[in-house]
């Protein structure tokens, strides 16, 4: 049982298209840096080891919170994180997840992973609910079991792990803020039912694509009748990235979480690397500063070194 | 070329639970018996062979207005068909579809299969639209495919057959009458949009448990936070049939298409004709003539002997 461990945590994508709230997939990068040592002190202690300025008290802090819900269930036991964030908070792209994921998984294996994935999930909720209000599974998932992830329903949570064929991810993040907040507030609580059948119909198909390794399917499904159409006007630019990357070979995206960052996914890298390159001319003719990544779905989720 | 052949056109569910609109499944029996011969007059002549008095005249007839729809794009080709329905009008295990889709299927025997499935699809909703008005596809898709189909989107229309484990399927059709047209006028044209997710949560449950082969997965998928709570008001007993045959051991069920009949599903023959002794029993203490079938999933659909 090794005393200490250092952890890659990925960055994720949530609200995939047409399975808002219910499906995402982990990215092969950006991901957050977390060293664990074991520490006579029972309890948690947190080094802020990048530019953030995130609080160190542990129950105000996204893995200091997820970390305690795993503590309570191993009384006794002191655990010390020291965390490099990659993800930037405020993304859209799971940076809380990965801090809260990152920190329960880091600590399990100083227990000898006496928890199971899904265990790990629960306690990692705890630090989403201190990041947003919610306690949410979508992106903390697929950052824990890797690939795509469905979380079929919340109550009791069941976790489905899907299988993917290869897929390569752009992503652009324009630096503006979308307050999560307002990205709620935004939604409409009823839909029209015609909306909602065809929303369902896309996650069957997308579900069956990812099945199937059939990419025309994947991308016929990637639409989001229901939410997309209220959010995207949350994101300047997001039309105009979502037709040029459709034009330059993108099988289909959308925003990724609640914003502002918006995913692509494609068949091959080549294609991933053009569609980066659109979104990039999209921002920088907008004259908003942006960053993009050109990665893989991460079928591993958190990485133990 | 044959110039007479004979098919058998199953029964179909559709609406299945959580896939209202867009998931259906063949079964292997009731079918109808349907004969076709190449004619000498163009055209389309009806001769029915059970008693059900249905029209004769092709505009007015599924099968006829189906056939009609395919023999405009074989101008010239004359088709009688004799039929033998065992599929009732108005149980809502698809006897409509059956009519629509053995004509088609038939009918493209004669002619050399020059149609493709989906092409068979488009004409046969043309019968679907003289029984109901519209031209949907959620039971002629499975009636002509066979297995389980998806309904991703309809306009275009985009079917997606999709795997699935062995399946016994119990089916209790109530000699009640439930017009389609109650059926629709009860449902809400909005819907809560957490409910919604919560069915395209379902929706993506189940068709990964199909692909999974994972019988825990489907029962617990199949459940309808949107259309089953209304439409089964409909239908006296449903509560009851529901709780019961899950107690007997189904994985789950619901109204078939738009009722009256019911469906559960079962891992093997057993349980399944557990399931329609409970639902016998449930109606007659009601005092409620019915009919049961204990059947599959039909995996061929529309046989050509």
């Amino acid at each position: 049982m090794p005393t200490s461990v250092t952890v890659l945590a990925p960055a994720t994508v949530a609200n995939v298209v047409c399975g808002f709230d219910v499906l995402g997939f982990a990215l092969s990068e950006p991901v957050d840096t977390m060293h664990f040592r074991l520490t006579d002190t029972p309890g948690v202690t947190i080094i802020n080891e990048d530019a953030f300025n995130l609080p160190t008290e542990p129950a105000r802090n996204v893995a200091g919170a997820a970390l305690l819900a795993l503590l309570r269930e191993a009384p006794g036991v002191g655990v010390e994180m020291r965390i490099s964030k990659a993800i930037l908070p405020g993304s859209g792209i799971g940076s809380s997840a990965a801090s809260a994921a990152g920190a329960v998984v880091g600590a399990n294996v100083l227990l000898d992973n006496r928890f199971s994935r899904e265990e790990l999930v629960r306690f990692a909720m705890f630090g989403e609910e201190v990041a947003s209000g919610a306690q949410h599974a979508d992106n903390i998932a697929p950052c824990i079991y890797g690939g795509v992830t469905l979380i079929r329903a919340t109550d009791p949570l069941d976790i489905i792990p899907l299988p993917a064929p290869p897929l390569w991810v752009s992503v652009v993040h324009p630096q503006i803020e979308v307050k999560t907040a307002d990205a709620r507030a935004i939604l409409k609580q009823q839909v029209p039912l015609r909306a909602a059948i065809r929303q369902w119909g896309n996650v069957g198909g997308l579900v069956a694509g990812l099945f199937m390794n059939d990419y025309d399917l994947i991308g016929r499904s990637l639409e989001d009748v229901i939410v997309e159409p209220v959010r995207s006007m949350l994101i300047p630019g997001f039309d105009e990235v979502k037709q040029q990357s459709r034009a330059a070979g993108a099988l289909g995206g959308g925003i990724s979480g609640s914003g502002p960052s918006i995913f692509m996914l494609s068949r091959d890298e080549a294609t991933a690397r053009a569609v980066a390159g659109v979104m990039e001319q999209v921002y920088d003719r907008l004259g908003i500063e942006r960053l993009t990544y050109v990665t893989t779905i991460n079928t591993q989720g958190v990485q133990v070194l």
